[in-house]
């Protein structure tokens, strides 16, 4: 028995998320029915954590144990053979029985992709928000100073969720713009459910002038969803990096 | 009464092509219904050609006649927002009313886009094919050459064609490598069906070295299908300009 770790990339549009769920197609199901093809064998795929219908990934973790013989280098090929076009194992390696792939993450990284162009680039739509009207990307980034550091993010949390301790550690956030997109960058010892989003809908209302960047810091202590701003759409959001 | 033409681009991944066809999503069926919703007017529009199920465009080009008196800078806002984010109006122009999107064609360029490394880009997968082995562009480039001209492209059209008259003049095509991609780019005064997917597996075949540059010249001659390559997926192709 040997425990493998996978980086993998996927096009979340056409999954109901990362998780199983019962009726679904799930990028989890997916790839446990891959292994399953290729090994035999009844395998549980670990993920570093959800990601929600629509959400893409560059450099989702995974991790499983199998007894397998199918040699190191060629898992890759024989995975990706298996699985569709919208889901791609980027490298395979064996690690050590101890490690977990969401018990470990250490620092997580999310990015946000919006297009802010008058007209929208059709083959970002998948991708990226569209937002017509420029945004100032200097307040947004001035904004986004504010939450750096470790704070109860309940305000920037989904109501619907059960976690108890809202508090999370956010290294940094920065708002950049590259051509005609503008991208956020997010980086956090872990996020609450739909926290990225709902970030990134609040700076959008900064750069759109419906808020002062001041604000963020009222809204981070008044510790309540309705002050924050709208939950920004899944489909720009992409889980980007995973370090342990 | 005028006549309006426009640019639009669409992602043609869950169009059963550009026309219109009965209990089938259409790029002109949407538009059709998105100018009856606007308009009041029962219209209809007339592309530069169509596009197969699963094919892009970034420059397609279609004309209408309307009596309704929007005014001409809110045509492409009142369009763009009644269409699904998958089709977008580029630009919208008054144009003299013996204007025609299909007759009055002079050069139509497509490009291909092939994803050329070893795991595909899974943000690339419905806009590119991917091909795993490099491929030798130079031999491609050398290959494209011999269909430059006119010549009877009989061998490089679908074999379901009705088209009685297959000379076609071709301007260029050329193959270059940009990073992880290698486009085909031909242009021509207009295309056979599948004539560009057809033209692009053949070449694909050259730089796998499975085929030599010399013999597109005998294919070519021999006015047969059968003796050029497969047809490349509709997914990689792009109407990219129409020029009038």
């Amino acid at each position: 028995m040997k425990r493998l770790r996978c980086v993998l990339a996927y096009d979340g549009t056409d999954f109901s998320g990362f998780q199983v769920q019962p009726d679904q197609v799930t990028v989890q199901g997916e790839i446990e029915a891959a292994l399953n093809r290729v090994t035999g064998e009844d395998i549980q795929v670990f993920g570093s954590g959800r990601t929600d219908a629509g959400v893409h990934a560059r450099g989702q973790v995974i991790h499983f144990d199998t007894s397998s013989n199918i040699p190191m280098d060629k898992w890759r090929f024989v995975l990706n053979n298996q699985l569709p076009d919208s889901i791609v194992i980027r490298t395979v390696e064996e690690v050590d029985a101890s490690f977990h792939a969401r018990f470990d993450v250490q620092v997580k990284e999310y990015r946000y992709c919006i297009d802010n162009t008058p007209v929208a680039d059709v083959f970002r739509h998948r991708y990226a928000d569209h937002v017509r009207f420029p945004l100032d990307v200097d307040a947004m980034q001035q904004a986004a100073h504010y939450l750096v550091g470790e704070h109860d993010f309940t305000s920037f949390c989904s109501a619907k969720t059960y976690v108890e301790d809202k508090v999370r550690t956010v290294y940094g956030v920065t708002v950049e713009k590259s051509g005609d997109e503008v991208w956020v960058t997010c980086r956090g010892n872990g996020f609450l459910y739909n926290m990225v989003r709902i970030i990134v809908g609040t700076l959008v209302e900064v750069g759109q002038g419906k808020r002062n960047p001041a604000e963020l810091r009222e809204i981070l202590a008044a510790c309540d969803r309705e002050k924050a701003g709208k939950t920004a759409p899944a489909k720009g959001l992409t889980m980007w990096e995973v370090v342990y």
